[in-house]
């Protein structure tokens, strides 16, 4: 149960397990914000399916997904080799996120000195457990973010410009968002926010998330092209930069949507705070530094091609390249430590460096 | 007569006049890369309409269609009332690129003296001039560009890796583009080299315009997001930037399409030259620096929608934000002159700086 202090009141939540049952529904996000289509995901087939081909998305989310699917394989057969083998499944849907990695060792860790007949009940109690913490994180770190937005706004007269990236909304996690936590709760306490949504190629996560779960919750927002958002910054139009993270290494480096490094260099160049909001199940302690991160590479279609809604309401799918035209598509790039302001944690905001996360983390400090 | 050793044998060109027409052919960039549309303009309105819904588009393009415009408009009434007129129609088409008012001004300047019945043959003429000028100048522009890409290719294996944005190819200029002519003239000398095309959000610039014309003259080329530059450039991939310009300011200050500065700042961060291809006419020498260029804000329906070839082969406009989505349009943006490594002209390549462009442009030193 998710405590009512902490529950996010939103109209959509990317992921519900209705109570009792053994299986999940989620929003298909591929569909939005053109259509509400909610998708039940009952095995781990469809569990790895929904990640691999991004019906769900965001690290966050992909975690609570990836335990709840390992909760159904458990359904079935609860022997060490399907623990094993669903695992291995579910971790190689995507390979950038370390949620995913973590809810998986997660769930793995507390089920395996179990018998096997107790071992699903115990995996779905897990899963629940990561997706109500998940919810308290964002909520506890979104308070820390909207203390950051206070600062700006008794600083300055109107509305704090925030500029976001990618979705990191309650759509990339389990409630609150991670970045649009801090946005949502200034907007409820009624400290006038006004968020640059940069639309995201080549998935368009921005237009097509982060601008409808804006709306959805009245929040003032304006798109706009991903190569404007410097633009933006040096007419004084933004206050602070605000992301999420797939990735953290342990010396602040942060891997995210391809496409934040740049905001990082134009939030420095134009003397604006660049923060990144993450839950510490984000932090990868294994990894020093953001180049040992592996950098997932999508299908170029992705770019050669856009997908949105034609006059008919139907949605359809575009080409807007040369016939035979090749295109890269990296998912995520790394921003260096040296560019981030800080890192909004649910304990609090901190430097990005070893040091200081590992102050904040003191648990995790003696991890190799 | 474009001269022989200028010539640019390619198989298309943004503009023709036909021997002794009064009108022009100019290809219909809307249309492509998936039809190739040839439009006729043969009145000063249409030449108008042609540069403010972008059928033709570029800095020197604009600037030669505008001096012809000028001529149709003279051939129905040379009065100096007439061609004021016609003069302000045209220069009100678009905002930032300088090219067009500069065209428009010599025009003007030429045929002013004259008694009316000539004025209009005298149009024409200092039309075709304008045409003929810019084919020398980026021809001449590619070779000093061509220098930097040797001497890149000294140093390392392998193809030269160029990155560009938007399109400053033959299709914005008269032929061979200014920051695309080194590219052409290098892999018409056998020298190898590979292009990064950012796909250029919101137009697609990038994707329908500069990659047509890679794949056209058969140069080795992959699409990328507007927001992967920089991952590409921190991952190895790119050797230096080459960029057009829209106007550049008297301190080197250079205002191009929107992103262009945050590739400067990718650049920059990974110690990549970052060079801008201009013609001389891009200079306004009345502007002391990048903040007095007026920037064109354009309908916000370019973001929120994508127009593209669907699988039936029909050009479709699809809606990729929700209903009632806001979206902000500036076209440009101005990388200061501290992040351009230095400036590719049709007299050779000078560093950003007042003192260095005046320089190279004694005769324009003593204008204020």
């Amino acid at each position: 149960m998710i405590a009512d202090e902490v529950l996010d009141r939103a109209p959509y939540r990317a992921l519900v397990r209705p109570p009792g049952a053994r299986y999940i529904e989620a929003l298909d996000q591929r569909a939005l914000p053109h259509a509400v289509v909610r998708v039940k995901i009952a095995d781990v087939d469809a569990a790895a399916l929904a990640i691999r081909r991004m019906w769900v998305r965001g690290a966050p989310l992909i975690g609570a997904v990836g335990a709840y699917g390992l909760a159904m394989a458990l359904d079935h057969d609860a022997s060490d080799a399907a623990l094993d083998r669903a695992h291995a499944a579910l971790d190689s849907t995507r390979p950038t996120a370390v949620n995913l990695r973590w809810a998986l060792d997660r769930v793995s860790a507390a089920v395996r000195p179990l018998p096997p007949q107790a071992r699903a009940d115990a995996a779905w109690r897990e899963a629940d457990a990561i997706v109500v913490e998940d919810v308290a994180i964002n909520r506890a770190l979104g308070e820390h973010g909207l203390t950051l937005l206070r600062q700006i706004a008794q600083r300055k007269p109107g509305p704090v410009n925030v500029m976001t990236h990618c979705n990191a909304g309650a759509l990339a996690t389990c409630a609150w968002g991670t970045a649009t936590a801090p946005v949502f709760l200034a907007h409820a306490a009624g400290l006038a926010v006004h968020v640059w949504v940069s639309e995201t190629r080549p998935r368009l996560q921005g237009a097509n998330l982060t601008a409808w779960e804006m709306a959805q919750r009245g929040v003032p927002y304006t798109l706009c092209a991903d190569g404007a958002s410097a633009a933006l910054m040096s007419r004084g139009d933004v206050d602070i930069v605000l992301v999420g993270a797939d990735r953290v290494a342990r010396n602040g480096d942060v891997c995210n949507k391809v496409g934040t490094y740049e905001k990082a260099l134009a939030a420095r160049d134009n003397n604006l705070p660049f923060y990144v909001a993450l839950p510490s199940p984000t932090i990868d302690w294994r990894i020093a530094s953001g180049s040992d991160i592996p950098i997932e590479a999508r299908d170029s279609s992705e770019v050669l091609e856009v997908t949105g809604r034609d006059d008919y309401g139907q949605t359809q799918k575009v080409g807007i390249a040369p016939h035979g035209a090749r295109a890269v598509n990296f998912a995520f790039d790394v921003t260096p430590a040296r560019l981030i302001t800080g890192l909004v944690t649910e304990r609090g905001v901190t430097r990005p460096s070893r040091e200081w996360i590992e102050a904040m983390f003191p648990e995790q400090a003696k991890v190799p």
